[in-house]
């Protein structure tokens, strides 16, 4: 099979790779309109050759668009004009509203699936693709209802190929979830790295005093503007919700401390400790087992 | 040498695991008020023996206080009236100004060390003591002025077997800068936490939503609200302050992301993509050399 990756990124690179050494794919075109970008993936294997995306999409039997959501909306009409009747389309983007409602309004609906695989890391661009990225991971495919059985077929094996589980999910709860657990997070983490830039104008001491808790917590402020503006406007509905959500909180833990009331400000944290219970829960369940 | 440990609890615990390992210390007291933490202590070895307060303290050569900041500050004029003129006292926490302010005035302030290894996990109690959790990294040691050079001498010997660097700094400067590196990281993550959790009563997509961009930025908000709630309160005007401009850097996002305003947004993350040159600077500077 001849696969198109449009966007040599993070996640289209990873993803040449894998679906490269497990076999899916014979022959991986690769589409960027970031001349550098593309070049960087042909000398580093990532796909066989670089092409203009419509004599890509036209070679293809499946198309993956991996680029920011706001070009990924742009392209999914042109893509879909160019494809034959049984090549598949899938887009990789944080985001997923916006995306399928440019879709549904397309006459070939049903050769499009939009999903997002939960993978990733803070670094972009061709040379941050790592082989085994989303091993273990789980891929949200939404909206499958609106896609073809052909297409959600091929999508799925090409997910279980490179290591993930699939769950589907309605693309409007997708987008409100997004953007408490994911969204939010992003942007708690660029306000802390601003913060502390800001203040620490001597930098010797944020290196000095930057334990591993603070690295963990400002890791995904090193994350590329270019993918995650997009987002943020995009699902900017409900992360303004969260981000008043999130404030509210934050004054809480604010007048506890102004206030210095050691009591409030414990019950604030051990119900925030709850969270371990959450992300920990499998691993909790293995333990016991194993016990 | 004999050494007490009080508070056996990650960084009491993972120290009596380490300066036994590496012979610093012949014999090992512990001292703890939970009589579980104690038994959990004896149990795991970590200790050679569990004393009262008293008893530990004049048998010990060295004595080391690993308890939350406030009973940290009432314990220092305790052990430094039992002591006779040679032994050493140091403690380990996250705030030093007002520890230190409690130590000058003890006539026996020259026996005294002010230290804060950067060295942590989100766990806690005598089960999360690990070897190694020291090594490679830094621990300040503040006011080291008000310190006898034989105090000094014996702490920074301490620290440099279980594989850490030293650095001298102001207490006071050592609060300000914490403020805003730790302690506000801290805050950051429980109040993501709380959102999250508010908001996402299905815990199930939290689990399915999480990658690890989430997993990472809300790790601290599994720590210890014994241990934080004193840092926070001990540390109020600092960590107002920085919590003050957090909230104004997160309005800058917000109404970046409520007027659509793509650029600034860009402009906003590609600022905080800066803290990505000081976490990585030595590696950077690393990379280069071998290059």
């Amino acid at each position: 099979m001849t696969v198109t990756i449009i966007g040599l990124g993070l996640i289209g690179g990873s993803m040449a790779i894998d679906i490269k050494a497990k076999g899916f794919a014979g022959r991986i075109i690769g589409v960027d309109s970031n001349d550098d970008h593309a070049a960087a993936a042909i000398a580093r294997g990532l796909v066989d050759e670089v092409m203009n995306l419509e004599t890509a999409v036209t070679k293809s039997q499946l198309v993956i668009i991996a680029v920011p959501v706001d070009r990924t909306r742009l392209l999914i009409p042109e893509v879909l004009d160019l494809i034959n009747g049984n090549t598949v389309v899938m887009d990789v983007g944080s985001t997923k509203a916006e995306i399928c409602a440019t879709a549904d309004e397309h006459n070939k609906r049903k050769n499009f699936v939009a999903t997002h695989p939960i993978a990733g890391t803070e670094n972009n661009g061709p040379n941050a693709a790592v082989s085994g990225l989303f091993e273990g991971k789980l891929a949200i495919i939404c909206d499958p209802e609106k896609s073809g059985s052909f297409a959600l077929e091929l999508v799925r094996r090409l997910y279980n190929t490179i290591g993930m589980n699939t769950v589907n999910m309605n693309s409007k709860e997708h987008d409100l979830h997004a953007a408490y657990v994911s969204h939010l997070s992003h942007i708690s983490s660029f306000t802390l790295g601003l913060t502390v830039l800001e203040i620490e104008r001597d930098e010797k001491t944020i290196f000095e005093l930057a334990g591993s808790g603070f690295a963990s917590t400002v890791r995904l402020a090193k994350s590329s503007p270019e993918m995650w503006s997009p987002v943020f406007i995009e699902n900017s509905n409900h992360l303004l919700n969260a981000l008043d959500a999130y404030i509210e909180k934050l004054m809480l833990f604010r007048k506890s401390i102004k206030n210095k009331d050691a009591s409030h400000l414990y019950n604030l944290m051990k119900e925030a400790n709850e969270i371990r219970r959450v992300l920990d829960g499998n691993k909790l369940t293995e333990v016991k087992a194993v016990i």
